[in-house]
């Protein structure tokens, strides 16, 4: 099979899940128990969240270890808001549910986006009211790909609490990210983005699913989710899965450690793949932004082709992609996230996404290319089905 | 080393982690794709969920996956709290933190347990309101061992419901029950316990850690804690570990398969420890109720002797004990249960918690014994460290 979705899920690396092994079966202990082996245990955890630190430039009291991105942004969001009853949130229109879902709890503006799933910075700055908290833009979209101006965004929100401070308003003005798509390829370093809090997800960089964590900047204060024994600085209790933090660890260092090379790998693949849609379908429209993208992602829309069907034939093949965003169980509705860069429910309901990733190669790209050209030229001819 | 802290962790069973181990790297789909292989897992998904419902005498749709039993917990509480803003809580004085303190949210009554930590079913009837909405009692204490008279107290709520029914009080009179610890030893068919909610933990069972679920009947609605891709029913989003799954639902139908033999095997070994510690201390007193007890656990208080230090002891000679609750990361103050079962500061401070299970065998007992006789020997002869 060739697996073009790597924005939806990717498989554990091997060095991760060696990594990972000891703690299923020898490294079993509760790290809050008092003996020599727990407290071994206690010190692999905090060596992995000083790590995961080192890797963001943040510090590691910064770091809250969760069940994965969805949690991480509840966590931030519900964290941040329950503490400011008449607070108001900023969310760019194309954020990831478990963004837009918390926030609809709270007094929110929804910040549009330009066709490429752009946010603008200097809109951004006109939506900020002094009842503005908490401001949500993700990294990198996990539906077209497109990059954020996350730095930039970072620095007027800098200069709005600057003016802030001058005219004694007191109410924090917090960035939150979600970078769960931007791990494997981009720069995480928190005080080069300016972010306040980070989400990550350990499924989406080779490592296990259901871990992750949020970057909490020392001076934020967050309600927890869920309570009890205390762990993670009482933002996120339960016993620990060390078997979970310790495959987060290794994927995050292992996935930042390679981000350029495999970058420039897969953005060749990509935009090869790219030409080679556009000369078996030339009225096929790329979406998102070309000069600010993932290196990884290719959200396409095949005018005239219904993409669930699509999908359906490729997968027949062997070729695994995307319709729509793959994070959401129920997928009748068409995509928020299209909707708001401008398409219409007809046009949402053509698009594919490709998404590289370790797995792919140039024999994946070629295979791929060569299945698409069977399936659209046999539409064309009115054929219902194709065998390679 | 001797582990006697299964109640704190288990090591995850080799059985267990071979039926994850797939789910890693080969089946590592998101299981809301749309083409075969994310199908396959979905089903696999939904085949895991039927089968934790068959243990549970429960339907495949009233189990919720979860990170554990503390998500669970807090799950079950504000789930339903949060949707009525004057209802009130009845939370038995000895449950988990992970219980007690999402309940601090609300209006609350702790239900006083007596000296065994045994709750009463008539003095819960005298405890419930009008406005009570919902019901917090732990199948077992994981500190003491005490087995709660669920079905008992579902009877009596059932009672109650049924006058509020003629009485015409619409709100809605719920039970939960944490059962962590009781998976491994007791009974878990929901109808023949009559709860409404239960919660189960993977990392308890020989399964891993940071798996679980809540059961939920039919017809009790739940607000979400951690919304997004509307995974779990809506209930709980984030795309699924199916290796969490997978395991938690191998480990769950292992346990119960074997509980019988298992309680019998580990109950002789628990009574026989009992009686070489009171042979070796006289003055050693066992807390709990002996004739309603998990029989796994031995809590023991030994007058005079500091806890933390009788655990560094034994595990300097190889045996892994628990000083109170294993569960609270910071453990400074004394066990909010042991003082709710009548023992002072300093009575809780003398206390050991010894959990048996599938790594105790008949040489593990002699051994701690023998460890146990010299500590506590060379103390009344002035020695300050023993070597076996």
């Amino acid at each position: 099979m060739i697996y073009l979705d790597h924005a939806a899920a990717t498989p554990v690396a091997p060095e991760v899940l060696a990594a990972m092994q000891p703690y299923f079966t020898d490294k079993f202990h509760n790290p809050s128990a008092l003996y020599l082996a727990s407290r071994g245990l206690k010190n692999d955890l905090e060596e992995a969240r000083a790590e995961v630190a080192l890797v963001l430039g943040a510090r590691a009291p910064e770091i809250v270890f969760t069940s994965g991105a969805s949690e991480a942004n509840n966590l931030a969001i519900h964290g941040v808001m329950r503490q400011y009853p008449d607070g108001e949130m900023l969310v760019s229109a194309i954020e990831h549910e478990s963004v837009w879902q918390p926030s609809e709890h709270y007094k929110k503006t929804a910040l549009p986006v330009n066709s490429k799933a752009m946010v603008s910075p200097e809109a951004l700055v006109r939506a900020v009211s002094d009842k503005t908290v908490l401001i949500s833009v993700m990294y990198a979209s996990n539906e077209v790909g497109t990059i954020e101006p996350i730095a930039k965004i970072a620095a007027e929100i800098n200069r709005i609490r600057q003016s802030r401070q001058k005219r004694g308003v007191k109410i924090p003005l917090l960035l939150h990210c979600d970078a769960s798509q931007a791990a494997n390829y981009l720069d995480l370093h928190v005080s080069r983005l300016g972010v306040d809090l980070m989400s990550l997800n350990g499924g989406k960089m080779y490592g296990p699913k259901q871990s992750g964590c949020l970057y909490v900047k020392t001076g934020v204060k967050l309600l927890p989710l869920v309570e009890g024994g205390g762990q993670e600085w009482g933002l996120r209790s339960g016993t620990e899965s060390l078997a979970l933090i310790i495959g987060f660890t290794a994927a995050l260092k292992r996935t930042q450690a390679q981000k350029k090379a495999e970058a420039t790998r897969v953005e060749r693949l990509r935009d090869q793949f790219w030409e080679g849609v556009q000369t078996i379908f030339p009225k096929a429209e790329r979406q998102g932004d070309a000069r600010s993208c993932l290196p990884n992602i290719l959200h396409v829309r095949f005018p005239g082709q219904d993409n669930e069907r699509l999908v359906m034939e490729l997968d027949e093949l062997g070729v695994q992609a995307a319709a729509g965003s793959a994070c959401k169980a129920s997928s009748d509705e068409p995509s928020r996230v299209l909707l708001a860069i401008g398409m219409s429910a007809n046009g949402a309901g053509e698009t594919l996404r490709f998404s590289l990733g370790e797995l792919t190669d140039q024999k994946a790209i070629d295979y791929a290319i060569k299945c698409l050209s069977k399936i659209l030229k046999s539409k064309v001819n009115g054929y219902a089905q194709v065998r390679i």
